[in-house]
This record gives C-alpha cells, structure tokens and sequence, in this order.
C-alpha cells in the first residue's frame, strides 16, 4: 500500500451562504485533503499545525478515518488558524471576512520518520516556503502535486516559481492559472505553466469543471450538475485530495490514469458541496461515491462512430 | 433525404472584438444556423426577409450551400436587418450598439410549399409570434427545435409561451435559462422549462459548454478549449444549426443520438469562434470537422471500470 504524505493547513472556519451560517467548524486545505484522500485505499499521514484550542473531537476525526496525525504538531502557545468568509449569491465568488493566521504564521512543518519515504506528496495551499521545506524532508517521492492560490502570487512571486519549479502536477483555478501565466486562454495558460517547471496542469474551474494538461493532451471533467450548491468551501481541496488518493491507491501516474483521477476527484467534491464545510465528507459512504461514478459516466460519454 | 427548415433573421452585423472591428457583414441567426446545418446530409431551406440592399454574392453563398431560398423574401422597400456590437475584453459580454429591424419588423413567413413537409424544424431566435406563424405551416413535423432569447422574455412573454409549449426541444443559454424559470440551478430550470412544453432542453453556456436534459437524463458536452477566441457572433446559432442539421440527417430523436447532435453541435461551434462572424464556417473543410470530433472524444472519453 504506497503513502500519500499531506501537507496543509487544518483550521476553523466559519462560513455565510444563502443558505445560513455556521458557527466555528473543523476547516482547512489539508483536512478536505485528507478526508477526500482517504475513499481510496492507502496509507496516509498529514503534516500541519493547530493550536492548543483545537478539540480532542476533530483530532479523533481524522484517526478514525486511519490519517496518522504524527505530524500534526499541536502548539500550546497559540491557537488555532481561524478563517470565514461569505459567499455571494451565485456562490461563485465569496468575500473573506476575516483570517487569523495563529498558529500557521510560524508554521515549521516536520514530516514524520515513517512519512518520508512517501510515494505521492500533496502539498496544499501554503507559504510556499512552507511547502518547500515539507518537500525537502521527503527521500525520493514519485509523484509531487501543488496545489496554490493567488495570494502567494501577489505576496511570495520568487518562492513560489521555486516550489513550483520542484512538482511534477500543479492544481490551481482558472483565474489562478491566468495570473500565474499572464495568458487569458486557458490552453495557452496551461503551456507557460508547463514551461515553469510541472509536467501536468490541472485547471479546476469550480462549477464549470476542470481541465486537465500535459504536453499535447488535455482532457476535460465537467462538475456533477447539481439541484443546489450549499456551501463551496473545501470543493478545490476535496477535488486535490481525491486526485492524490486515487493516484496513490493506483501508483499509476499516466495521463491516462491521471484522467480518472480526474473523474474522481470532481466525483467526491460534487459531494462536498451538498452540506456545510466538511459535513458532506463525514457522512459519505462508498457505496454514494461508487454510485455517483456512474452519473458521471452517463453525463460525459457517448458512442460515436467516425468515418 | 430529409428536409430541415431553418427560420431566422438573415442580416448585416458589424462587430467589434479586442482584435479589431469588421466593416458590415453577413450575420443573423439563421444564416449561422444554415451554413451550421449543410455539413449534414440534408435538404435545407431557409424562411427569411432581407432588404434590397442586399448582395446578391450572399445570396448566392446559401445557394452554393444547397440552401433553397425560395423562402428568404427580399423586401424591395426596406433595408436589410442590421445589428452592431461590440465585445469585452473576456469575450463572455458584449454591448449592443445599435439594432435597425428594418424589413425584420413586419416580417410575415411565408414556407414554401415544398418545405410544408419538413422532417424538422428550426425555428432561430425571431419574434416568438413570427416562429408560430411559420411553425402553424408546417404539416406534420417530426421534430420542431426552438432558440429564443432574453429579450422576447422582457417584452413578448405570453407569445413566447405559447411558441414554447408547442416545440419538442428548447435550446438557451444559461442565463436565459434562468430568467425562463426562475431557477438558479441549471438542473431545476430544466425541470421547470420541461413543464412547458419542451420535452428536451439544451442549456448552451458558451465557453463552458452545453448540457442536454430530458426527463431524468442529462448530458454534458464541453466547448474545445481553444488558444484563442477571435471572435464569439453566432456560435450559439452555429451550435443549433449543428444540432438540427445532425438530428435530421440521421431521423434519430432518441436521447442517445442527441448527445451525439450536441458533441457535433459544439464541434462546429468552435470553429465559428476562430475567425470574425461567419467566416471560418464559410472555408471549413469536412476533413477539418471530422478531424477535431476526434480532439472532442480525447477531451471527454474515458476508460472506468466500476466495481
């Protein structure tokens, strides 16, 4: 069974849509990661800080789940990263109401003894220089995806290009990939990505699907039409982490297999978006992935014959 | 050989993108839908007015396509429809600049007795009283498809009720899915849309691609991602006249076959798009068309084995 080492924030959000308000719940890049991750069959740890205010409750979360917390290194000094937001009407766009870095602003990230010889690394949205020291603790992975966001292209430009100069896939969003690239066109955008370092690009464009990159090939998965989107937080996460896990349950890092990494990942964050935060995750089960699966089949193929 | 009509405005646009502007060309719905359709194997005839400004080398442009203009009136007492506008910077917005109707506002269609017969009809975005009043001519159609727009949901509700509940298939944009219904969601406009008469319903989304909905059916095809978007005018059109133009040369209106009229449909749609209003449909080689159906199956089909 190959290792998937997770690196990413674990935080308290708070989160506003049309639908309510939450008050304080379990958050974070790598805790949608991790519980994304972890439909698939692997071994799994995570790298990340939380303060001497995070409960036993989420801790056991993620034991139950078998995500080895050894690297997820408890500060009693300070607490916990906290963000919230509120997403506007058409839940495409959101507005930060406030982040607390806490703990995470001098976040010095420790991958475990039994983690560094992990086959797949998923570095999630961090100080890139966070990402760079996690990624330089590990021996010799097989496969290293990043995942970003524009706030370190505005604040840390050089240390990003470095980190991302290191990966071999980057998942990012469409207006991500454009200011990362300076091209408008995804498929241009996706070329100059390509030239700075990763083999493969993943763009996710939320309710619109993502696209996948790689020299000449593109394949494209749509998102899972849904009756009502409730709450979009953790989607881009929950898409990363089944991306990682299926190729770290597979170890088969072709462009075709990347394909349905693809598929599964959009499958298990058009889930994510069915409840508040990372409610939908918990309560999930296989046979509701499995199922899906194959409304995703019907919604994406046909058989065309050509001359 | 079955027969399509095809009803829509033939027109002068002029057009502005961020690649510069055109001087007056050939435009209107059912010019695009025309020149969309006859890369089928089909008999095609178009229902229309023009003024008496209007060239004869266009009209002999529908005629080296095999498109009877019996039906297109030339109206020696007016000027031909005009329409101007210009696109923004994403190319996902335009302004209208000006809109003349001309010999357009008292259109009154007439189908020629050797079209009362059609197999199939499409009817292109028009007053939703002139698409009645050429639907009412037709004997026994076997399959009537309908493009509408917002603007005859401001002004002509009831009129585009009515026209709307005697069609077998609506084809809208997303927003005007929305206004139609009422609905956010993409999946509950199409229920709600399907209560009113069409029995199928395909919701365009531009860059986004399209998605087929009939009863508990859905179906989602991308748009080709393309490096560049030269110009947008009457890829919607484009992707109808492709739609019907497919749908009557096989006589097949099952679901299946419609996935495959909207993979067609999109194809022909992306090559509209390369170059300023109908000119890339005009020197599009078949060779050229089969060539990228097969980027569409790179780009969507898969290989899963379910559990």
């Amino acid at each position: 069974m190959k290792k998937l080492l997770i690196v990413g924030s674990v935080a308290f959000d708070a989160i506003e849509t049309k639908y309510g308000k939450t008050g304080t719940i379990l958050g974070g890049a790598g805790t949608y990661i991790a519980l994304s991750a972890n439909y698939f069959n692997l071994t799994s740890g995570i790298v990340s800080v939380v303060g001497k205010d995070f409960p036993q409750e989420y801790i056991d979360l993620f034991l139950e789940r078998n995500v080895d917390i050894e690297g997820l290194e408890v500060n009693q000094t300070g607490e916990t990263f906290f963000w919230s937001g509120k997403y506007h009407e058409d839940m495409n766009h959101r507005d930060t109401l406030e982040t607390r870095l806490n703990v995470m602003e001098d976040f010095d990230p420790k991958v475990p003894e039994n983690f560094r010889q992990a086959e797949v690394v998923m570095l999630g949205n961090l100080h890139p220089l966070v990402q760079l020291s996690a990624l330089e603790q590990i021996e010799n992975p097989e496969l290293v995806i990043l995942d970003t966001m524009n706030f370190w292209m505005d604040n840390n430009w050089e240390d990003l290009l470095t980190v991302i100069s290191k990966v071999d896939v980057i998942t990012i969003n469409d207006e991500e990939a454009r200011q990362l690239s300076g091209e408008f066109s995804l498929v241009r955008a996706s070329q100059v990505i390509q030239k700075m370092g990763p083999k493969t690009v993943v763009i996710k464009k939320g309710e619109h699907g993502a696209l996948l990159f790689q020299e000449e090939r593109m394949f494209f998965v749509p998102a899972l039409p849904l009756e009502e989107v409730f709450d979009p937080t953790g989607a881009g996460d929950t898409f990363a982490g089944g991306f990682s896990g299926y190729l770290t349950q597979t170890g088969d890092y072709s462009f075709d297999n990347m394909k349905l990494a693809v598929v599964y990942a959009s499958n298990l964050a058009s889930f994510c978006v069915e409840k508040f935060g990372a409610d939908r995750l918990l309560d999930l089960t296989v046979e509701e992935v499995n199922e899906r699966l194959k409304s995703f089949i019907e919604l994406t193929q046909f058989n065309m014959k050509l001359a």
